[in-house]
């Protein structure tokens, strides 16, 4: 499967930049990423996300909302929260995130 | 070396997101990728960047900046202009740019 890049929209919306350092290969944390990726596609106004890791090193997800009460509604989201504090229990060294509205985007796919 | 996040800064900033597709192991490749980050360290009101690529998939960079000035005076620098020329005929499948500014961050270090 060719991954497919979350393509330049029309602003304005929403990116939350999540980066995190952690430890390789962490129970249950294969797991419950899938869930999360399973859970906020049910939010209404998410857009689409797209992630990448260096191996061994920093993580870098990227998703899209069209709007802050989306994101609030993923925030609130109880799932969510418990695997948030669980990540900061057990799995991140360290994380940062930046909720951000977008003003600008571009997209270039060679034909 | 152990890798630093860029933390949650003081809003209001910018990011630029950039996400990309290309093939591994491109000629001249790295060399240009360092010489950028060279660059735009020396751009006013540059404020850090992080990036993770899956191994032969998504490259996510996001950089921040102080304000859209500084964003400008990064996208008109001209070694920096060739080098996305170049990107465009040579190294990249697609990407995608995204501008935004910042309106929250949190960050996280496990003591």
């Amino acid at each position: 499967m060719t991954p497919k890049l979350v393509a330049g929209l029309e602003p304005p919306y929403y990116n939350v930049v999540f980066t995190s350092l952690r430890p390789e290969d962490l129970e249950d944390y294969a797991e419950t990423s899938d869930r999360m990726e399973e859970l906020v596609e049910k939010i209404p106004g998410y857009l689409g996300s797209d992630s990448a890791r260096n191996p061994g090193g920093i993580g870098i997800t990227v998703a899209y909302f069209r709007d802050l009460e989306a994101i609030d509604a993923w925030r609130l989201n109880s799932e969510h929260r418990d695997a948030k504090a669980r990540g900061r229990e057990e799995w991140y060294d360290s994380y940062s995130i930046h909720i951000a509205k977008v003003e600008r985007s571009y997209s270039f796919e060679r034909e």
